[in-house]
């Protein structure tokens, strides 16, 4: 072997196959946030002055300094048993019996997405996936180069039970879901549920978005629907339901959770395990810290009321600026506005770069399904901007639209 | 549809092949932790009284108020800019030039190694491996099924090219490696990195003890070597290096970083968006705080005096009681003694079931390769317990050993 050159590399190693299939928008979404001047209503991101800084940095300093062991030490690989336990009472109802076996705590949500694929698919294994869907999850399983079904829950004719068939599980965003902000209604709940019971099939409930509701009370969750038809203790139903600190208390303490039947949270734990080992101490105590003190119910209606009036204040921004492009409905919670151009040759992949040129930064419904089929919508985050500022990045919004279509003709 | 049963739990989808040929010793050893009375030899745990709570609780505070956006918010997915530039820093010696596009913040040292399995293996693919080798490694890489070469340095007639050609990486943890407690020498150093600049395949220098060294200086770390044979600005060498807080400052920070060429860490980066999109920025700000305040060179020369008595400790208590039984090398670093039955009949499989019944805790060898055929050898913790601990515990694995021989005789 001596003919070897002594540095071979350009002869390294083949990447991975999937890192040739994959977007790097949610990357270029989140630097985005570096260029001054850019309005960016492209990422899922809170406002950051809902985040509760000082009773976030008390509880923690009192988390490290009283529970060393807990927060600086190595924890269970399912999570902080006290924190398990105070999820495990978070979602119980009369219906639903959940004990610590139901629960694993995550690092994020995404993380649950991640530990799904590992523990269900195989390479082109099946999905029956609420379209279009959250980016993130299709990140989350790329790798595994999965077969997608399309599952579009707003449109009649919906047969559950024949998607479901043979799939590893379903995806759902039930509650505004991530990128069209619109609410599953509780008859295709039921009809969702039913299907998972009937043919074996998991349901997964990610649910970021369940306590941004602006304009009425909140549906059942498909978990509770699920423990409705097959009561048992603990729950050992089809639905996963997942949840996160990220909307409700801040994204960066990275916390989220899987509550679901005992054997998956037991066949998760063993995929957590070669994932991170454990989630962190220290935010894990920080989360449970946050809900001892009832931190979620202390903010939770000024972030409901200031993204109300965000949600507002881009949607009449909207009509006075896009209702000749494009059409939209106002969502009753969540954090996005899904807008479809009227023009069926409108490419907003084209607009995109337009609108990066004028100052203002939204997401094209190209990276929101498998295959990047659907070029006609985008999403425009309403939670991170002033009013102002969401008002001002649609009249930028607008000229960009209006340099393509003069580009065009 | 309609025949089917209205809860078909009993045909649920089938978990990912990999869940069936997995190990859950890591999740006993945890929870080993609960069992009153147990001595734990078993785990890599730190002795919790070196973390250094106080100091990291205040870090926390200052941190989080301080820092509303960086600790609470989303941030990049390759780790914070500033902890980045002081890991970049803390590395680069004058061949070794490093910035932060060679810098990747990951959740842990374990998701390093779950994003080098995502970025670099196929089904089935190639790794070199040292043997006996890091059980979390294997559980990061399990899913992917890799075919494994052993790659045993201390034995003569190392033909490391021969090994690397046709490798995705080969793997290595050169400083007191778990579980031999083994420190590679210099010459097999400098081997592996011309094979890894001969062959291209990219050499993975895994390195959680580095500080944890007894008896002598450190060697060169292998990015070190490999930078003197091609320097280049920044870094852009086969050497992947991984480090951790997780045994100089504390595991509950969850805090590890990937350093190599800025074409790995871009791949390593796309790979982590779809695992946990970004570290926590609460334990990043953690971190940096505490590289910032020197925390490591304070706490660092107490660990060590306190580790090097303990193994002396156990390394004492081992002539005295099981001298007969096994044999083993005193590690110059590390956490761990790894002892070899003289008797190649002894299966430390048994002897392990054998020492929970009389309360103590070790690791048996069958979980350090892929196939479980070393069954002859046990690794030892020695940095978890007092020495008076580790004294009756190895009291105790003796009268283990002793109810196993009167057993079979």
């Amino acid at each position: 072997m001596d003919s070897l050159p002594a540095d071979a590399a350009k002869t390294r190693p083949a990447f991975a196959r999937w890192l040739g299939t994959t977007n790097d928008v949610t990357r270029t979404f989140l630097a985005a946030s570096q260029i001054p001047g850019l309005i960016n209503m492209a990422g899922g991101l809170p406002a950051p002055e809902t985040y509760p800084a000082e009773a976030v940095a008390e509880i923690a300093r009192r988390a490290i300094a009283e529970h060393p062991g807990d927060t600086l030490g190595y924890g269970p690989i399912e999570g902080l048993l006290e924190l398990r336990d105070a999820l495990a009472q978070r979602f119980s109802s009369e219906a639903l019996q959940l004990t610590r076996e139901n629960v694993l705590v995550t690092t994020s949500g995404m993380q649950g997405l991640d530990l799904i694929g590992k523990v269900l698919l195989e390479l082109g294994g099946v999905i029956a996936g609420q379209f279009p869907t959250y980016l993130g999850a299709l990140d989350a399983w790329r790798p595994r180069a999965p077969t997608f079904r399309n599952l579009v829950l707003d449109q009649p004719g919906l047969d559950a039970i024949a998607l479901f068939t043979g799939a590893q599980f379903a995806y759902t965003v039930p509650n505004f879901s991530n990128p069209t902000g619109k609410l599953v209604d509780l008859a295709t709940r039921e009809t969702l549920v039913d299907a998972a019971h009937r043919t074996g099939t998991w349901l997964v409930e990610d649910d970021p978005y369940g306590g941004l509701h602006y304009d009425a009370a909140p549906l059942p969750r498909l978990i509770a629907l699920s423990a409705r038809q097959h009561s048992s203790r603990p729950y050992d139903g089809p639905v996963l339901y997942m949840g996160t600190l990220s909307k409700e208390i801040a994204p960066g303490l990275r916390i989220g959770w899987v509550i679901a039947a005992p054997e998956m949270i037991a066949a998760l734990t063993l995929a957590k395990q070669g994932s991170d080992m454990c989630t962190s101490g220290v935010t894990q105590r920080i989360a449970l810290g946050a809900l001892e003190a009832g931190l979620i119910e202390q903010i939770q209606p000024t972030i409901v009321a200031l993204y109300r009036s965000r949600r507002d204040a881009l949607c009449a921004a909207l009509a006075e600026h896009l209702a000749d492009t494009f059409q939209w409905e106002v969502p009753s919670g969540g954090m996005f506005v899904w807008a479809t151009a009227r023009d069926p040759r409108l490419d907003t992949n084209l607009l995109l770069k337009r609108a990066m040129e004028v100052g203002v930064c939204v997401t094209p419904s190209s990276v929101f399904d498998a295959v990047g089929e659907n070029r006609r919508a985008i999403r425009i985050n309403f939670t991170r901007n002033e009013p102002e500022k969401l008002a001002e990045g649609v009249k930028r919004l607008a000229s960009a639209v209006k340099a393509m279509q003069a580009n065009r003709n």
